[in-house]
């Protein structure tokens, strides 16, 4: 029987992710497999440790990835932080704060939510307003929301944040490596992000990372972290210190082409790589908007690399992105939620930010429409 | 600078796993990544369900790989079947039956443990009597003991667990395409596996099956599953059904490397698979019986693929294995807790599991002894 792996055609990933994958990263991750304690594939650890926290912006020596996708790092995050009864804030406007806002409520965290309308960005004087009410033990909020295509204002958000005094996570799954993520200077107490986003490297990994002062909190816990598998301090053996000690069998081949992928966005410089993302998404809005397309979010909270484009009447959504996957194999993605039918979620990530990507989608789109 | 990965050398792999991978498994790693809501994908996901059933001897509905690696796929089973409280027997004899207590212990259940010499095969008339004292909502036994490399008298047991009427819980990360797994002929109600052992695939996933009967008490939980990346309820959404929800984004290539992984085990045939484990583990019996090596394991209990292999008065364990690595390029493992230093495991898995592995392992230890 053929395989059917073999008959994959190659597609251009213009969704909310995976994006393209580079060929320095397929070439790294078909490399031949070591044991996940071997020498050399520690090295390889190492260097991963030290390339995510050039990306990442830190200097936390606690940074690695999980072995698990974006969603497996929002929960490591969130398990290792809460204890049950933890006074825990989340803002939400989209559908990933949500899920942070689920995962804490079934970590028996007492949570509150502040919600915004989806498409907007998170209101720092509604924050402020909330703060001034409550202690928290931690705050959570999405940077990138993938839902939406928002940008929210995680930097202004991290001053409100420390001054309550509460621990401050970041969700950048999507916004690491298209845009400044400044874990250190933003005071971004636990972050994690994903791999198939903006690092264009196939999902499976999350990249996570934890400040100092994060790391005691989750040192001192008065029960075991109830998540086995996502247990920083086991883990923390394993990616750490002089002896490694097993824990989990690392997936070998997805960190080598995280390496490569890593290796990829340092090589071109974190400045280059933002000013792509922001340059084509500018081109994007100037092509899409020949062809008559608005986009959902306002001018300065909108994400370089997420565009949420504005489905015209008479424009059929799942047909015509049926027609562009079949015809002129591009994914574009549609919407999440209340936004479902009426948005397109169009990805410029990593490898897809180049303006011949934008020029595919924007010709396909002029062919079919 | 030169990319690490690209330093990586083919390295024969005969550890407790990862095992080598067949080319067609790295080339599958390669392709092209695909959406995780492509159709196309998506009936890749559906192949995939098809061969682990195949694989796995059972009809089950829900089988499935999950996004991690085998310690993932154990959590997965204990965290969607229990609920604080429920009373749990594990049964131990060495460090996976160890873990599963752990973990078991964490999510708060009352856990009793049987506990057997390591080295020894788990005894059918204690676990009668245990069972004889007390009704378990839960048993779990781990088939295949990669700490110890004995094989657990899985069949029989299962007999004793259902005349109890508890779910029957069974790792087969090390077991599963190396030997015979009857999932539903031994009633086994929810077993887990690894892709790194004798599928020869990479590390990164963990195949998963669930009996209709488990399944049914996973739907009627009183409480939500504490971890929301393993919640099979959720995961169910994106894997089976018409239209496929949204939960996490599958690590795609990591699947198509499962996906060919699977093919290469069924296109040779089970039946053959499992008889060139046997012959090529009884050929290294025989290969280090020349060299004056004797197994830890009595005979009946041991593992084809998994061989505890007693080390001789005056050889250095460590200086050994770290001569095999670095002048022959061949892994083998250590020993694990009270074993350490006075066994080697060595690994007949999958692809490794050929008479000139053994040849290349025999020859390089008669050089270096």
């Amino acid at each position: 029987m053929k395989s059917l792996v073999d008959q994959v055609q190659e597609t251009l990933l213009m969704g909310p992710g995976p994006s393209s994958v580079p060929p320095e990263v397929y070439s790294a991750l078909s490399q031949y497999s070591l044991g996940h304690l071997d020498p050399f594939f520690i090295q390889i650890m190492d260097a991963i440790k030290s390339q995510l926290r050039e990306v990442m912006n830190t200097t936390n020596q606690i940074t690695l990835p999980m072995s698990g996708t974006g969603s497996a790092g929002m929960e490591t995050v969130l398990v290792n932080l809460i204890e049950p009864g933890d006074s825990v804030l989340v803002l939400i406007n989209g559908v990933f704060g949500g899920r942070m806002k689920e995962i804490a409520t079934r970590l028996r965290a007492d949570v509150d939510a502040l919600e915004f309308e989806w498409g907007t960005p998170v209101k720092t004087a509604d924050v402020k307003a909330q703060l001034a009410k409550k202690k928290y033990k931690l705050v959570a909020v999405v940077h990138a929301e993938t839902s939406t295509g928002v940008a929210n204002p995680v930097e202004e958000i991290g001053k409100l944040v420390h001054e309550n005094g509460a621990l401050y996570i970041v969700d950048a799954v999507t916004s690491l490596g298209g845009m400044p993520v400044m874990v250190d200077d933003w005071g971004i107490d636990a972050l994690y992000s994903g791999t198939q986003k903006c690092l264009s490297c196939p999902p499976g990994l999350s990249p996570v990372t934890v400040s100092e002062r994060a790391a005691d909190v989750i040192r001192n816990r008065e029960s075991k972290v109830p998540n086995w598998y996502l247990d920083l301090n086991l883990l923390m053996n394993y990616w750490e210190g002089a002896t490694r000690a097993y824990h989990h069998t690392a997936p070998i081949n997805m960190n080598y082409a995280l390496y490569a992928a890593l290796k990829v966005v340092l090589d071109e410089g974190l400045a280059n790589v933002w000013k792509r993302h922001a340059e084509v998404h500018q081109y994007l809005i100037e092509r899409l908007g020949e062809l008559g397309f608005t986009m959902l979010v306002e001018e300065g909270a909108r994400l370089p690399m997420l565009n949420a484009v504005v489905i015209p009447d008479g424009v059929e959504d799942k047909a015509v992105r049926g027609r562009l996957l079949n015809e002129h194999r591009i994914e574009i993605g549609g919407g999440l939620g209340a936004l479902a039918g009426k948005i397109w979620r169009v990805g410029i990530m990593g490898h897809t930010a180049r303006k011949e990507s934008v020029d595919r989608l924007a010709d396909a789109l002029k062919q079919i429409i």
